[in-house]
């Protein structure tokens, strides 16, 4: 281990998370450099140097990758295959292509936790509607697309035989529907070295029509046996992968104690955007540290607190406007995040509100008003 | 009052100052630009367009400014005739020209603390050796080049007669030594709308030869009523100058319990780069927040802090080397802010590092223990 502040590190994807990682790479004097197929994306300006490239491209990456010493993700959706090739050209590459081969296909991740002992829900690969009949057992149930879903896009609630045609007739995964109590998440760090780092468990509350997280809280009420379950758990998944960087294990507390695992991403997390202001070590610094093989830092929380996503207002398309920011930036313990997307559509993420404070409970209050009265329309 | 992510903000300056301003910045949104006289000014990459330029320069700022719509600094060594001519083609100039004016000459600066009834040390302006030989009633005394000084430059002690020499046979003032109990400072903020707020007291040591702040701490074990009053000072300064943005106000607490003003910067100062990690909102999104007249944020400490100037080891000038962080890095509350400098000299400022904690005093034992690890040669 050895901090070298002249390694170049390239990003694919330059979205918020790579904003978010670049900001935090400024106090370690780290030279970024993003691809991303959009030419205004938010790392645009931030970047040592931005390209504008496809990162599933197999050519396009190569040339990308071969100028940097490490290469990152910020999205799981780029060309494995560039990465499988840098990797053997003696690039430092994490998360590693094994590991995102196995995520980036449900499909092959949900086989993944049944092989490995993690505790999952039950599911069925499908191809067809047909498929989905042939197994009303797993009904209420979820259909899943086994790539290309992101952001809320691609997941399907199939309550009934009668919503069956509302999911998708391509290589999906329908999944038994969970009785859960909670929906929680754990992100793990682990570095080159097998150092290994849990963040403590939080809290998500999904917009019920988008499919997105909405609001997240921290710490989680559950039990103490269930966050220590759940934090194993996360620890158990990476090591698992045997993979380097930042995972973050989505997971259900189910109704009867148990905890088993949804899903993971191998990347920082809107599910720990709030550890920017709420824990001493944020999940951006962290990432960093792990692909650096830095000592890791302290993820204890230093308070109570709540995220909030800032989703494009339904109905408009356009040139982003944002209505109620002034008086947001009067409560006390809030801090604002916005994501330099020039256009908003409805349920973008264009944004998120880290509320910090002593009293979880009285945050919650706070944001469900902030909530209301922050809108992003055209 | 109301939020326009579209403003344009210029900034005079590409330092250390402007980078961390940056970071912040990337959370609202705002599009900065920066122009330095370095072409590898820390500001370079991370600003929405870097203008390598003379911010001494009449037309050069007058070009750069026309650009922009809030024009701040983060250095006071820059052309205010061109400032108070944007400001008066209606641009929006904070801190004010007048403002500036009065601080960038310390003679006047001092002037202005006795005409408005702030309290400072006795001093005389000089313009020779000669000058001084007629005022040693205030030796032992301070001599400060009434412009140009920056980061411990243009300041002499001078002990007696014989010192003498060792000053400045330029436009200076001499200053009558106080005998101080502590070194302090607080940062006071004042948006357009008038709304002022201050932050808690911190105590600053300064490196003995260098004349800069080596170590800072927060909070200040000063008792309460001098706590109180040091804010209620800067406040009085702040309005007097009538001034909006971030004022950094550096003051005496005397051995018999006075407190006195030695002298301010305009704004963001090494004496606020603990806020980042330490108080709820940061000196340099409290600088925003004023100049673009939003609600200022709270300022309330998080926990006891130490802030460690990273300078430049004595005997080294070249591309700098960074030893010993990784083994700060693994150090619980470490923060470290590197600021992209390319070459180190002796006792420039390169980065600096935050412990945050619960208790002061060991904060202060580690902090010793760091600043002997980590070195910056070249």
């Amino acid at each position: 281990m050895s901090f070298d502040p002249n390694v170049k590190i390239g990003v694919l994807g330059g979205g918020q998370l790579g904003r978010m990682m670049i900001q935090s790479a400024i106090d370690l004097n780290l030279e970024i450099k993003s691809m991303d197929p959009d030419p205004n994306a938010p790392c645009k300006s931030l970047a040592t140097e931005f390209i504008n490239g496809d990162i599933r491209d197999f050519n396009q990456v190569m040339a990308f990758g071969g100028t940097c010493d490490i290469i990152t993700v910020e999205i799981e959706n780029v060309n494995i295959e560039a990465l499988e090739a840098l990797e053997k050209l003696g690039k430092k590459v994490y998360p590693q292509p094994h590991a995102l081969r196995t995520i980036k296909d449900k499909g092959i991740q949900k086989q993944f936790y049944l092989d490995h002992g993690i505790p999952t829900s039950e599911f069925v690969l499908t191809h067809s509607f047909e498929d989905i009949h042939k197994n009303t057992h797993l009904l209420p149930g979820v259909h899943k697309l086994r790539t290309e879903g992101y952001d809320g896009r691609g997941v399907q609630v199939i309550k009934t035989e009668d919503d069956i045609d509302k999911g998708f007739d391509k290589p999906s995964l329908i999944e038994k529907f969970v009785d859960y109590d909670k929906e929680i998440s754990v992100i793990v760090a682990r570095n080159a070295t097998g150092e290994m780092t849990t963040y403590p468990v939080v809290e998500l509350e999904y917009h019920p029509e988008a499919n997105l997280v909405e609001f997240l809280f921290a710490p989680s009420s559950l039990s103490e046996d269930i966050r220590i379950e759940a934090r194993e758990l996360a620890k158990k998944v990476i090591s698992s992968l045997n993979m380097v960087g930042l995972l973050a294990v989505e997971m259900f507390a189910t109704k009867d104690g148990q905890v088993i695992v949804n899903e993971c991403a191998p990347r920082t997390h809107n599910s720990g955007h709030q550890t920017i202001e709420g824990n001493v070590t944020s999940q951006f610094e962290q990432h960093l540290r792990a692909i650096l093989n830095l000592p890791l830092g302290d993820t204890s929380i230093k308070g109570a607190s709540v995220m909030i996503n800032l989703l494009g207002e339904e109905g408009f398309t356009g040139t982003a406007k944002y209505e109620g920011l002034d008086e947001a930036l009067q409560i006390e313990g809030l801090h604002v995040h916005l994501y330099g997307k020039k256009i908003t559509k409805p349920f973008r993420k264009m944004g998120h509100v880290t509320l910090v404070g002593d009293d979880l409970d009285d945050l919650k209050t706070i944001a469900r008003s902030v909530k209301e009265s922050i809108k992003i329309t055209a």
